[in-house]
């Protein structure tokens, strides 16, 4: 039939990471997600109970790509047990004319956190206020430490301040980081102490129920919601989503099933507040319109970014020659 | 982190086939989705209107197998006019312990012939009635081939009857099939023609309107419906299913969305009437009680039978030490 392109993590690593373009390319999906013009359908869910694991697929298509991803990832809890990471997962890329496999993308998940680190600097680039930002990061996880990353392509972060739950991995997280950027990073005691001196927060937990309240928001402050990609999870209050002036989403209908939004509506918020970064980006909805405005970003992650990050790697993998070719 | 084993049609053609061991594989999955110990989401589909395709998405957690497969099916339906087959396809094994990818199957849909050429056999198994057969073949694809082959493995076929709307393709079945097994295959004039001599009668078309009426019922017929998998499809008039004394299916969710049932449901049919291939294989529901019974089964194709002929395949690869091996 043809060949195949067999990559492994180590082949996208060198393939693509945090730069512009990958950023770029993040950032155009959300105005096709949003004029509805991607094919993006409900994310398919296998559960493992006897496993304590789940198998969650995304993808779309969208128009003009040449290539549509398919994304299995899988969370196995209790795999910490056995010495293995919960998370993983590989993506498989048809050609969109043909439908015929083209690539095979063994990242073990690498791509879903890189897209997932650019999508907040996408949220915080059109959302944050302008200048320079202190950052702050609650949770110190991968996510955490991409979002900061991240967030230096699209804004100049003079300082960072980081809560975790494990306050070890918040020092460990802090000391690093201020000795590998030069930005001075410390740990905060509480999660209102972050808020109540950064400009840019990035959420980043599994948290169940709320980290931050609407009490802890301050006027400019911009939020990029990370965490919550299914029913049973939730960092924000309802309160911080009805209060803040901007209330933006990567789905409504994601965020609205699997996101912020969830608890928000269910508190009476009204869905027609809300609006889709891709609005924002193609400037179909103002976003900020003040200097004191808090803007809110739920990101529950979707397929159209996977498409777009795997489009991207899969050519670069080509022009770099990586990857073991197959004739199938 | 491991290993994956990347597999090709041409490995996975040679590891198996319409075997019996193949046949009891895909046997033992219809009482597990009947159970409910199947984790079995609807199918997922990605449209890709441009190019006149689809892409679905079909997996299966089954309690006790060792590999969890996620089957992506591509139809493009323009391929043709490029010299390519409309459908297409691959599958994912992960290993259902720890979601870690096991191995990747690009066998271009032959699992899916092949597991759904078996699920007909073991339809016929259960339902049809015993001894010598003639088998009646609507339809001249693949899968017509497929259902005759398989119906060999349960049933001691003496005779055969095909009618295709290509009346040359339905001509070159039959003397294909005709020389090569010394089965003597005819090509009837009309449906009703193979209705009125067949015992056991499969149907293999994309047909959009019935082809097979309660008319051409006569006691003792088996009927296998394998062509409707879409909302538009249908081979079997609402009557068809409302006058057999046995309409079965391989998911009565599925069946009523995509299969036979949807059109019947419409027309009256009381859903309480329809039972599991898998009821009838674990005695939960008699089944045929007579030589006089009409009996039907539609397929619609469950990521059930995925999973188990993957499982089958990938564990004969390793026996044969068939496949290329690519450390991820």
């Amino acid at each position: 039939m043809g060949e195949i392109r067999v990559l492994t993590e180590s082949d996208l690593r060198q393939a693509v990471g945090l730069g512009l373009e990958e950023l770029a390319a993040v950032e155009a999906v959300y105005p096709i997600i949003s004029s509805g013009d991607a094919s993006m359908p409900p994310i398919m869910r296998i559960d493992v109970p006897e496993h304590n694991g789940e198998i969650d697929i995304k993808s779309a298509y969208l128009p003009g790509y040449p290539g549509i991803a398919v994304k299995l990832s899988a969370g196995f809890f209790d795999n910490p047990d056995r010495g293995l990471p919960s998370l993983g997962g590989l993506m498989v890329v048809l050609d969109s004319e043909t439908g015929i496999p083209q690539s095979a993308l063994f990242d073990n998940g690498y791509l879903t956190d890189l897209r997932t680190g650019l999508a907040g600097a996408v949220a915080a680039k059109h959302l944050a206020r302008e200048g320079e930002v202190v950052m702050g990061v609650i949770g110190a996880g991968v996510q955490a430490l991409l979002q900061f990353k991240a967030l230096n392509l699209v804004r100049n972060v003079t300082r960072g301040l980081i809560w975790a739950r494990r306050s070890e991995a918040a020092r460990r997280f802090a000391d690093e980081l201020s000795s590998t950027t030069g930005i001075e990073f410390t740990v905060a005691e509480n999660v209102a102490d972050v808020l109540s001196e950064a400009d840019v927060v990035a959420t980043t937990t599994p948290a169940t129920s709320p980290l931050v309240d609407a009490s802890m928001l301050r006027p400019g402050l911009h939020i990029t919601a990370v965490g919550s990609d299914a029913e049973s999870k939730q960092e924000l209050d309802a309160g911080v989503v009805m209060t803040a002036e901007v209330f933006a989403c990567d789905s409504i209908a994601q965020s609205a099933r699997l996101g912020e939004l969830r608890a928000a509506l269910d508190a009476g918020f009204d869905k027609a507040g809300a609006v889709e970064l891709g609005q924002i980006i193609d400037a179909s909805s103002p976003g900020r319109t003040s200097e004191d405005d808090v803007t809110v970003c739920d990101l529950t992650g979707t397929g159209a970014q996977d498409t777009a990050i795997a489009s991207l790697a899969v050519q670069r993998c080509m022009e770099l020659g990586l990857g073991t070719t197959i004739d199938t």
